[in-house]
C-alpha cells in the first residue's frame, strides 16, 4: 500500500520511507531509541502481532537499521539493537513527537523531551549545522544534486515556477 | 494496516502518524512544502491513483493539514494550500531527507537543500530551541508531562531501567 513506483529511484524522502517499510515501523523505532531490544518487549508496547512484528524487525535488519544479535542460546533468543544508521533517524522521531505535542495535545502532553543529564525539558527545532539558523518552509528550497538527472533538473525547475506562484495561508 | 489500537491515546508520535493517514501523505507533503498546490499537479508528480489521491487529500484536509480552496468557479476546480498546522510538519520531512541523503544515496545526492535567499547549501540538524545544542539518542530521554496517566508513569519508569541495561552499537 505504500508509493514505491515512480520517484524511489531519485528522491530521498521516497527513499527513506521505503527503507523504514511502514508506519510500525516509526513506531519500533520510537521504542527502540527508548532503549527496547527485545521481541517481547515491542510487542508488549505495540500490542501488534507477533508475525506482523517479525516481519517489521525483518525488514528494519535487512535495510540495516538493526543488528540482530542472539542473546541467549538455550532457547535461542535474538535482540534487535540499532545500528548507526538506524539511530541516524532520531531526528526524524523527535521532530514527529514534537510535531504531536504542538498539535494533538490539546489539553496537556502525555510526555516531553528531557536532556538525560539534567532533566532539562527540551523543544526540539531544526536548524542549519553551519549557521545555527532555524530552517522554515519559507527559507529553504530544493537544488539539484551532483547526482541530479535530466528529470530531476526540470522537477526543480518547474518546482521554481510554482513556488513563485503559490498561495500562502498565514496565521 | 497503519496501527491505532493501544497508544493512539497516550503518544504523541502515534497521534502524529494517525493524523498524517500513511505513507502517501508524507509525499504529498514533501510536494506541497515545494509549492504544490493543485490536484493534477500531486497526481502527476506521485503518479498515483486519482482515487488514492483524492481519499489522501479530504483526509489530510479534514485533519487540518490542508485548506481546500476554490481556484476556478467554471468548471469548479479547488486547490489544496498548507495550513501552518501542515507547514509545521517541515522539519520532519526535512529529516527524512536529509537521513536519506546521508544513507540511500551512496553515489551522491540528487536534490539538496538550499538557502533560498543565498542559494548556500543546508544542513539540517535536531538543537534545543534554547541552548542549541545537537540532540541525540544519548542525550535525550522522555519525561511524563503534566497529562500523563499512570499507565504512562509505569511505562516511562520501566523505559529507563530498559535504558540503564541496554545494548549499544558504535559506529
Amino acid at each position: 500500500m505504500h508509493p514505491k513506483k515512480s520517484f524511489g529511484v531519485e528522491c530521498p524522502v521516497a527513499r527513506t520511507l521505503e527503507c523504514i517499510g511502514e508506519w510500525w515501523s516509526i513506531l519500533i523505532l520510537r521504542d527502540a531509541f527508548q532503549g527496547f531490544t527485545r521481541f517481547d518487549d515491542f510487542q508488549k508496547s505495540l500490542g501488534i502481532a507477533p508475525n506482523i512484528l517479525s516481519r517489521r524487525l525483518l525488514h528494519l535488519t535487512e535495510t540495516g537499521l538493526f543488528e540482530r544479535r542472539l542473546y541467549s542460546k538455550r532457547p535461542p533468543r535474538h535482540e534487535y539493537v540499532l545500528t548507526a544508521k538506524g539511530r541516524d533517524l532520531f531526528p526524524m522521531v523527535m521532530a514527529i513527537l514534537a510535531w504531536g505535542n504542538k498539535h494533538m495535545a490539546p489539553q496537556g502532553e502525555t510526555v516531553l523531551l528531557a536532556e538525560r543529564e539534567t532533566g532539562r525539558h527540551l523543544t526540539p527545532v531544526m536548524v542549519d549545522a553551519e549557521r545555527m539558523v532555524s530552517l522554515t518552509h519559507a527559507s529553504v528550497m530544493l537544488v539539484a544534486g551532483p547526482r541530479a538527472t535530466a528529470k530531476t533538473h526540470e522537477r526543480l525547475a518547474r518546482i521554481q515556477s510554482l513556488r513563485a506562484s503559490a498561495p500562502q495561508i498565514e496565521g
